[in-house]
């Protein structure tokens, strides 16, 4: 499903499978790496609202697993550069890999794709240094996913003379929804 | 043989062979390009001594071809990230491939790969503004090419003891190959 590409090296196209939902690189000798490609084969496509966050994982001095969150690919956008190089002192992120217990190598970093709701997606925030090309990738993705809430919250609006007497219940005029 | 990768769509890996030893990619809507990587799948490895010069081409205002050189890919360095949005006003270098009449549609561009001896590769040089991670491989290439030159050329290396008096055969100092 997936494949991953370290610039200079040779593709990778299997993936180790450590849940049901989330996919591991592995990335050796990664103090020695700049830049990685993570892309879908094109074979299979994410379930339908389904997409991937793709992490970086990487040793600390005191062999702990730092996780820092990259960025995303989804059926949309199946395919991403990111920078790796600046972010190995950076603070971890929040990652689904909480529990795994993944080998942590001292040379060995890793690429872990979590797959999630694309909702879910939305309300992540990648590490600003980690994008290359990804930054277009992922304002498209940030507006995508606020057309897709004023879509779905239009979906219930109604006008004044549709609604019934309640006087607790709140109403967001649609257009502040549109400029938000 | 050869994949390709734009940034944010799918990958590619089945090129259009246009020559024995030459390979296009199509690049459609080539002015929403960033960036492209060029991968070996890792299936079948150049022939010794053989490497890959990577093109960009792209239809000028006149609807010619400008073919730009953006580096190279070798069984040591299978892939390579190349920046892109910054060539479609640079000027065109030698390439070899001239003679082929490939389709020129006015939104899509190409990446052409030429199969040629690694000799040949290290004369050329890539336009500058599309080296992404590949600027630490094309060093370490050249670095690698001198090395070579300095094996092969030390091949042939002789002491004074050895040398047949014939003053008109000009000799070069070992280390002043090494130094350059």
């Amino acid at each position: 499903m997936f494949g991953c590409l370290v610039a200079g090296r040779l593709v990778q196209a299997v993936p180790q499978q450590v849940a049901e939902d989330k996919f591991v690189f592995d990335l050796p000798d990664y103090e020695n790496i700049n830049h990685v490609v993570v892309f879908m084969l094109g074979t299979i496509p994410f379930p339908e609202g389904m997409g991937g966050s793709v992490y970086f994982c990487y040793p600390d001095q005191s062999g702990m697993a730092v996780w820092q969150l990259l960025g995303f690919v989804t059926n949309e956008k199946p395919s991403a550069i990111f920078k790796i190089s600046g972010l190995k002192s950076g603070k971890g992120s929040q990652h689904p890999f909480g529990a795994m217990n993944l080998p942590q190598t001292p040379t060995v970093a890793q690429i872990g794709i979590s797959v999630e709701l694309l909702e879910n997606l939305a309300q992540q925030t990648p590490v600003a240094s980690a994008a290359v090309s990804s930054v277009d990738s992922f304002t498209e993705f940030t507006q995508k996913m606020l057309d897709n809430f004023y879509n779905f919250a239009s979906s219930f609006a109604v006008t004044q003379a549709q609604m019934t007497p309640n006087p607790s219940e709140a109403f967001i005029p649609a257009n502040v929804v549109l400029k938000w």
